[in-house]
C-alpha cells in the first residue's frame, strides 16, 4: 500500500494554490473564557464548499491521468466529499455524479446540483453505496474518488494541516494540541502528514459521535473496529463505518486520543459559534469545538487548534440548534 | 472641532494589538460569482464582542484622563456600541453603564450584562437618550462616550481600514472599492482616513438602510440631514439620526456615493453569508453585503471590499432570515 507522505502534501499545497482557500486561524476571546485556555480555530467552514473537502478532491482528480479524467467522476457521500468532488470536477470541465444517501442534508444535495453534479440517491440502510457507485463506474468509464482512503485525497486533506503550521509560525505562535473530527480519518491524516515535518510536537485529538466512535475503539484494541450502527446522528458527515486502510496506519502511532461528543454537544457547539463566533457550523463540523467545550478534551491552560471542518447544515436544524 | 488623523489611527492601532482581534479579509468563489467581480469581505463581525465597535470603544476609553476614567463610563447605544464598551471597560476594571432602547435585540443586551455592564432602557419613541445618559453621568462623575461623533472612536474604528489596507498588500492585491454600512458614519470615517494614506485609490461607497437614508440625503444637499424616523428598519445598528459633526466632515468629501438597501435585500444577504460564506451577519452588518448582492452598488469586473460589519442577531430573526 502506497501511503503519501509530507512531499505528497506540499505537492498539492501547489496545486491548490488560488483555488482552494487559505482559511483564516481564527481567535476569539470568548471562546478562550469558556475553555480557560488559548484556542485557535481553523475555520474550514470558510473554505470553497463549505467543508475542507475541495482540497481532497480537486487534489485526486488533478492527480488522475487525462485519459482518465476526461471520462468524470463518481463519488458516495453524505454532502461534503460530494460537494467538493462536484466543483473541483466543474473547475476541471469533468462530468461528476454523486451517490447520496435519500436522508443527506438537502442543502448539501442542493450544492451538488448547483455546481452541475449529478446525484443519485440511495436508502441507507438497504442498498450498498458502494455497489451502486462501481455500477456507474463501469457503465461510464469514469473513476470513483473514495472520500478518505485515496492518496490524493488524504494528501489534498493535508494541506489544512501545512497552513495550520504556516499560520502559527506566522503569528510566532506555537500551539500544545490539536483536535479534529474523524469520520473515516482522511483529514487528520492529512493533518498528522503536514504536523509531523513542519510542526511535530502538537498533539493531535480525534473527536467523533457517540455511537460512531469506531476511532476510540480502534486505538484501543489496535485494529480497525466498525461502527455498528450507519445512521442515528445528527453528525452526518462523521458516519464512516471504521478507520480506513490508508488513513488508519497513518493515524494510529500518531494520535494521542479521541473525545466523543454526544449530539447535544454538538449542537451546543453551533449555537456557541454562531452566538460568540459568528462561524456557521454543521453538527459534524461542530465535532471538535464541542470536544473542548464539553471538556471531553481539557483545553485549560493550554494553547488548542481546534479544526471546525464544515457549515453545511439545513436551516431547520441549525434555527433549533441556535433556539431560533 | 479637533479631528482625528491618519496618526491617530496609528495610534489606536498600536493600543489596540493583542487586544483586538485582527479580522480576516475572506474570499470565497460563490460570492465571487454572484456579483460577476473580486470580492474580499472584511469579517468584524469576526470582532471581539461580533461587531468592530470594540476598536472604538477601546480607543477611546485608552484615550481618558487615568482620573476620569476610573469615574467610569456612559454610552447610549441600540447594541454593538454598548457591548464594545461594556468589552473595554471590563478589560480596564472599570464600570459600564448603558442605556439602551426597550427593542433592542435581547443577544446585544445580554452581551453587555454578561461583560459586567448595567443596562438602563429607554422607549424610543417617547424618551430621549441623550438626556437619560447625561443625567447618569452627572449623577455619578462617569463619561459620556458617543457612538461615532467622538474622536477616539473614529480613530479606534480607523484601525479596521488600516488592517484592510495591509491585508491588500500582503496579498499583492488592490482594490476598486470598498463598501461600508454608514449609521452616524464613524466606521467609514475612519476607514476613509486609513485607505487615504495607506491604500489611496480605492473608491469608498457607503450603504444605509431604505427609510434611513441621511448619509445619501445628505450628500446630495452638502448639509446633514435627518431622519423622520427613529425604528421600523430590522437594521437596528443603521438607525442614527443624522451624519456626525465629526463624521460628516470626514466623510462628505470621501464618499463616491451611498447604495441605499432595503430590509428584505439586509435578510437575503444574511442568508447568502449564512448559505456559502458562512458566516452570521445581523441586518445591519449585512448591509454593505446587501448593496452588491442587489445590484444597488455594482461590483461586476471590479475587485470590490465589502465590511461585514456584525453579526449580533436574535436567534428568531436570524432563523427567518436563513428560511428555517
Amino acid at each position: 500500500m502506497h501511503l503519501p507522505g509530507f512531499s505528497d502534501v506540499l505537492a498539492a499545497a501547489t496545486r491548490l494554490q488560488g483555488l482552494a482557500v487559505r482559511t483564516p486561524l481564527l481567535w476569539n476571546p470568548a471562546l478562550d473564557e469558556a475553555v480557560g485556555g488559548r484556542v485557535r480555530v481553523k475555520a474550514e467552514c470558510l473554505q470553497r464548499t463549505g467543508s475542507f473537502k475541495f482540497r481532497g478532491a480537486y487534489n485526486a482528480i488533478a492527480l488522475m491521468p487525462l485519459a482518465d479524467r476526461v471520462r468524470g467522476v463518481v463519488a458516495f457521500s453524505s454532502g461534503n466529499h460530494a460537494q467538493g468532488i462536484a466543483e473541483a470536477a466543474r473547475l476541471f470541465g469533468i462530468r461528476a455524479t454523486i451517490v447520496m444517501p435519500a436522508d443527506a442534508p438537502a442543502i448539501k444535495a442542493d450544492g451538488v446540483r448547483a455546481r452541475g453534479g449529478r446525484v443519485v440517491t440511495y436508502d441507507r440502510a438497504s442498498e450498498d453505496r458502494e455497489l451502486i457507485s462501481r455500477g456507474l463506474c463501469e457503465e461510464t468509464g469514469a473513476t470513483l474518488i473514495p472520500s478518505f482512503d485515496h492518496f490524493g485525497v488524504i494528501a489534498g486533506q493535508g494541506t489544512c494541516g501545512l497552513e495550520i503550521g504556516q499560520q502559527l509560525a506566522e503569528r510566532a505562535e506555537t500551539a500544545d494540541q490539536l483536535v479534529c473530527c474523524v469520520g473515516g480519518g482522511g483529514l487528520i491524516a492529512g493533518i498528522n502528514l503536514a504536523l509531523a515535518e513542519s510542526a511535530p510536537g502538537i498533539a493531535v485529538y480525534g473527536a467523533e459521535p457517540e455511537g460512531f466512535d469506531d476511532h476510540a475503539r480502534s486505538l484501543a484494541s489496535g485494529r480497525r473496529e466498525h461502527n455498528t450502527r450507519t445512521s442515528g446522528s445528527t453528525q452526518d458527515a462523521l458516519l464512516s463505518d471504521a478507520p480506513g486502510k490508508m488513513t488508519f496506519p497513518i493515524n494510529q502511532p500518531r494520535l494521542k486520543g479521541i473525545g466523543v461528543v454526544s449530539d447535544e454537544e454538538a449542537l451546543a457547539a453551533i449555537a456557541f459559534a454562531w452566538r460568540h463566533l459568528k462561524i456557521v457550523l454543521e453538527p459534524g463540523g461542530a465535532c471538535a469545538l464541542a470536544a473542548i467545550l464539553s471538556g471531553r478534551i481539557s483545553a485549560k491552560d493550554k494553547t488548542t487548534v481546534v479544526v471546525a471542518t464544515g457549515g453545511n447544515v439545513d436551516a431547520a436544524l441549525f434555527a433549533r440548534a441556535i433556539g431560533g
